[in-house]
């Protein structure tokens, strides 16, 4: 008789979003001609620029194309896009090779994949609030979860002490969902933590492009003993408008070595045997992003949705609501007013005001209390929920149930 | 101290195709005018069909366009897509719902993913010879192997007696890299043993549709009993020419339990965990194969494959030589002549002709003493290795070392 994987049996339901979904849903139903705000999902609004577009037809025309056609790709990537991000990384002063970085269909597929690496007794520590695949990946491995509670109070980044204890530690600077930043120096921490501790650092880089601030770090490479204890994920989702294209790489240092085991070496063998590689059109669109032009295009781009964020920031200062995130990522993670509960608020403003926001006790427990708005909307449709808000966070606060 | 997944120390070093490629190279180096006669790895050669082309250009200028854009797609695929799969399925004759298919990247990856919904005690049987990555994906979850030989004898179909003892049954029909195609009886027997046992058939059906012979089953849902047993793995990369496009798709029927679990929805939790979906743009690729335009023409195409094969299976039955395969999939197994070992023919036909095919013994132990021709190459070089092969094996045979 086939045992299924129990472990799948210990996640808990995590319909944050299908939750969101179906309130929205709820409140159009009743008011069909409702126009709604919708901060909530991350998920960008502007088309893929020029650059990428252009280079996508043109794969399409080689696929269709006897003497131009690509059949199987490389399982780690073509080496034209290989290339083009180790290049990237080099013009942000990070050394890496064409061999240590990997093409994926995205961080989220990639972040899921990458534990296959890891024994199933490894802890796993996750800082929350955070993306909450991290702990049901996991989960659904059999490993025993760390939960890491950051606050305001450390500024929603906190540091390793004595009592910490991981084999498997997450990063995800700029934060998703609270929009907070690793300096150099507090990385250095957790880099220091991970090479005495022998602990493996999975750094999810996937928000990147957003960083404003020259004092921070892009990249964990960019810290003295990174490569001998972490991998990190990125992703052309949010920098170039792919969530719904689909590419990523990784950055696997081939001096990243546990238990004689090199984990370089351990991931070629792992995506030779279990993928054929990522299509030959996307990869194409993706390396059009690392051009000078595709650079160029995608940074309007993001110029837009940080101006979106500022605008909220705007907002959000004028009527004294504390929030972290805004200035170095796309998202603006604010305390509730008046002690409401993050799904009382969710509800309030959809009713109230039209804006859809996620609330923070999805991301982890310690999120209760907490608010995530996505600056990835239309600049129309911010000014507008910015406005809405700040309209009704002035008025008589509503009392807390 | 982070432990990795020491069960990568366990796997065999599996060069097949590199070694192939190796040795290649090596001849062009000597022989740098020479046109190698390329029937080894199982790729494509013709370009995308006109839909599907069509298609991709008009995805891509969708993403082009903010009033068209796309984002984050549904996890276990597009409806669009899934529905289209499941009408395909059902013009079949197998009534299958679209969420019970789930689109993947191809099947290759798909194998990968899905063994984690599977005990890591489970015992997985392997038909040998066989695809590389089923043993190999297992040995890196630490699973028990159970190695099943085929042969001559048996058509490399055997079927389940009462010593047969497996949690996870692969079955690949038609199959890589003999040819064979199961019938339905053989089929029903394999349900019959799965649905007896608890255990869980992995049906790839990647070759389905070369198949001619309309007793043959293009499906394992064609057998009555499979809905509780099975999970069928297809591929659009020999159907299509999706070889380096990407697009697959996977069956996973909503009857299908074990041990109070639910496989379809521990697949939905799993692909909801840990991917964002595929990529818009080749999910509308995929989806112009199922119209009745795009299905016109990825037939004719296979038929130009279908072509090759009788080139080829002329020429070996001309001169007498034993094979399987070729009239309902794209492969051609045959007997090395005069007991060659399979590396031996290789270097042979490589030296002697500059044809390339694949060494049995690639696909495990039993394989050895014979060999495969896939027959995706152009009809030009088909036609002309065909001649080679008979004027090379109706010579005096060569004594074998």
């Amino acid at each position: 008789m086939l045992k299924p994987n129990m472990y799948y049996g210990n996640l808990k339901e995590s319909y944050l979003f299908y939750h969101i979904a179906q309130k929205t849903k709820a409140y159009l139903q009743e008011h069909p001609d409702a126009h709604l705000y919708r901060m909530g999902i991350g998920d960008v609004s502007l088309p893929l620029c020029d650059a990428v577009v252009k280079a996508l037809h043109e794969a399409v025309d080689d696929q269709a194309d006897a003497a131009r056609f690509h059949g199987y790709m490389p399982e780690c990537g073509a080496p034209f896009l290989r290339e083009a991000i180790a290049e990237y990384y080099g013009k942000h002063g990070v050394s890496v090779t064409a061999d240590e970085v990997f093409v994926s269909s995205g961080a989220s597929d990639e972040l899921g994949d990458l534990l296959d690496l890891f024994d199933r007794g490894s802890d796993a520590l996750v800082i929350e609030p955070a993306y909450p695949a991290y702990v049901d990946a996991n989960v659904m491995a059999g490993r025993n979860i760390v939960h890491l509670a950051s606050s305001k109070e450390n500024g929603f980044l906190p540091l390793p002490d004595e009592n910490t204890k991981a084999d498997i530690i997450y990063l995800c600077s700029p934060n998703n969902p609270t929009g907070a930043v690793f300096s150099r120096e507090q990385l250095a921490q957790w880099v220091r933590f991970a090479n005495e501790n022998g602990a493996v650092i999975l750094f999810d880089a996937a928000y990147e492009a957003f960083i404003e601030d020259e004092t921070l770090p892009h990249s964990i490479f960019e810290i003295e003993g990174a490569k001998t204890c972490a991998i990190e994920i990125c992703s052309l989702s949010k920098t170039a408008g792919f969530t719904g294209t689909r590419l990523g790489y990784t950055v696997i240092p081939k001096t990243l070595c546990r238990n004689g085991m090199n984990l370089n070496e351990m991931w070629v063998r792992n995506r030779t045997t279990k993928t054929n590689g990522v299509s030959y059109i996307i990869q194409k669109g993706g390396a059009a992003v690392f051009t000078d032009e595709g650079q160029r295009q995608i940074h309007d781009n993001i110029q837009i949705y940080k101006n979106n964020a500022r605008i909220l920031m705007e907002a959000l200062d004028s009527i004294g609501i504390w929030y972290c995130g805004g200035k170095n990522a796309p998202y603006i993670w604010m305390k509730c007013p008046d002690n409401m509960g993050s799904w009382e608020f969710f509800d309030w403003i959809l009713n109230e005001i039209q804006v859809v926001g996620t609330p923070g006790e999805g991301f982890g427990a310690c999120g209760e209390g907490y608010f995530r708005f996505s600056t990835f909307g239309s600049p129309e449709d911010t000014k507008e929920a910015a406005r809405r808000l700040v309209a009704l966070l002035s008025k008589e606060k509503p009392i807390s149930e």
